[in-house]
């Protein structure tokens, strides 16, 4: 188990036994100072089980019918091998998934982490199938913000991957600590370095993960993962912002803000009325009044808000 | 006692008894969420009475000496009724109050709020002698940024007051909670609304405080206070900023950064080495490895870093 010490040793991602400790202020700490953290065990079997069959059912799908809507594949979706590696919007696909968004273990941890007025931005399933997939070049995510670093390099926009199968030293995410705090230079110098060659990990760590455990990354952070063949990783990958920061700095428009806290807020209540989680006390989303931009809305009838259609940059 | 649901009632300050409970997820909720949070009892009753020795000091040369250097008075000091009301770079001017610089339960609630890289920017008296004090118009603090809401109207630039008397409901500062989350147009258009008259309190809270409380408020939170005569109140403030968003957009410049780690750094000393707090843990600053800029750098003789030879904008 790791020690408060531990937590500031910079050559391994910091831990949490979520369900044994909480989220605690050690914790908060490293995510802050490194950009990453490991959370282990935030689902039962029984959701693990539920989710993963959501995931496996979304996969077969992509397979049959060969669509890219929705789907990105590895090439064109008739050329021979093929593979899908990414499907958007699984909260809108997959009833056990949009349950899982309302899990409130999880939106405690990014309420610490994100603040009272988070909303849920992007949500994928990022996979790779037994055909393989490439190598994820190192890289920040999208969406930044002009000087990054001070708007967001301790932590306030932040991708929560949670994973339905191991993630080994050979295929997993790779991380370098602190990388989100560097400068775009320095980033960009050392990204370039590391890509130049077809798996260099100099100065990065490895995130082994297992099925239902939770991997926090500040967007800035620098990370990458090697190519693999044979073997099947599903990740659910959620991001979550700041109500205050999208509405001032974007990058989708003020309208969309509203929308994804009654996305948000369909995903809380489908899971309070679920008699599985009938133990569970539901998350209490309390955004500051001003942020509250669902009321007066009309109802929503999907759960999908396609990013392209409320981008404001 | 608070309850958590009690946090979220916006018709008062939420409080946090440090030494009971320490600092809770639920307090830290709350102070982003009002943009201010009380912390009773955060001095005990020694310190409590060194510091107030160190500020009647303090008070006392500037009656005396009537000096303009680093003391704010209400009128030019030699008129008559004029009184000091203020006296910046407190810490290098009075041990107790460099040492209660270094106190590592403020410095961990900080770390908390403020993330690992958090510098000490302004420190202050800001009093009240017998003789009187004006109004304190309704305000935002003075350092603010573009999209300053977006950048932290979540509460990463904080204002810590630590209170050496007692201030009731007639002599105490006021919010509102959650204007930290305000746009511009909002916020002065209730400012000007709140200064036409004397002193009115529509939509505020009083942040009614003990001597040895620590009052928090995010520089972005609409404060203000009724002028006051014949009575003392003493507050010394400490303002807190990530060095990271110091960095990339100031308001001091880079140099800064370093000069002030060194100033925490040496409070921290000046504390550990002293006999009377020989059985505090002593506070560990251990910010991101690219944000050390003490680094190689000559030792400090004073603790005195003038805002405007560092001024950015």
């Amino acid at each position: 188990m790791s020690s408060v010490g531990d937590l500031r040793v910079v050559n391994r991602i910091a831990e949490c036994d979520i369900r044994r400790t909480g989220l605690l202020p050690e914790h908060v700490t490293a995510f802050r100072r490194q950009g990453v953290l490991v959370v282990r065990g935030l689902l039962t079997p029984q959701e693990l089980a539920d989710v993963q069959e959501a995931g496996r059912a979304l996969i077969d799908r992509a397979w049959s019918t060969r669509s890219m809507e929705d789907t990105v594949w590895t090439l064109e979706p008739d050329q021979p091998g093929a593979a899908p590696v990414r499907i958007e919007y699984v909260v809108d696909k997959a009833r056990p998934i949009a349950m899982l968004a309302g899990h409130p273990l999880l939106l405690r941890i990014m309420e610490q982490l994100v603040g009272p007025n988070l909303i849920p931005t992007w949500d994928s399933m990022v996979f790779k199938t037994p055909a393989g997939a490439p190598r994820l070049a190192w890289h920040r995510d999208a969406g930044l913000y002009d000087n990054a670093v001070g708007v967001t390099g301790a932590g306030r926009v932040i991708d929560a991957g949670i994973y339905l199968d191991p993630a080994p030293e050979d295929n997993c995410v790779w991380c370098i600590p602190e990388s989100n705090y560097w400068g775009d230079d320095r980033l960009t110098a050392t990204a370039d370095q590391l890509n130049a060659s077809e798996w260099d990990t100099t100065g990065a760590v490895p995130a082994v993960m297992q099925p239902g455990d939770l991997l926090l990354h500040n967007i800035l952070t620098l990370h990458g993962a090697p190519a693999v063949v044979g073997k099947q990783r599903r990740v659910i990958y959620f991001e979550y912002r700041p109500a205050e920061v999208e509405w001032q700095l974007g990058p989708h428009s003020a309208e969309y803000i509203g929308l994804k806290q009654q996305v948000l807020r369909s995903c809380i209540q489908m899971r309070a009325n679920e008699p599985q989680f009938g133990d569970e006390e539901p998350f209490d989303y309390q955004p500051a009044e001003s942020l509250r931009h669902w009321v007066d809305r009309p109802e929503i009838d999907t759960l999908r808000f396609a990013h392209e259609e409320y981008w404001r940059w």
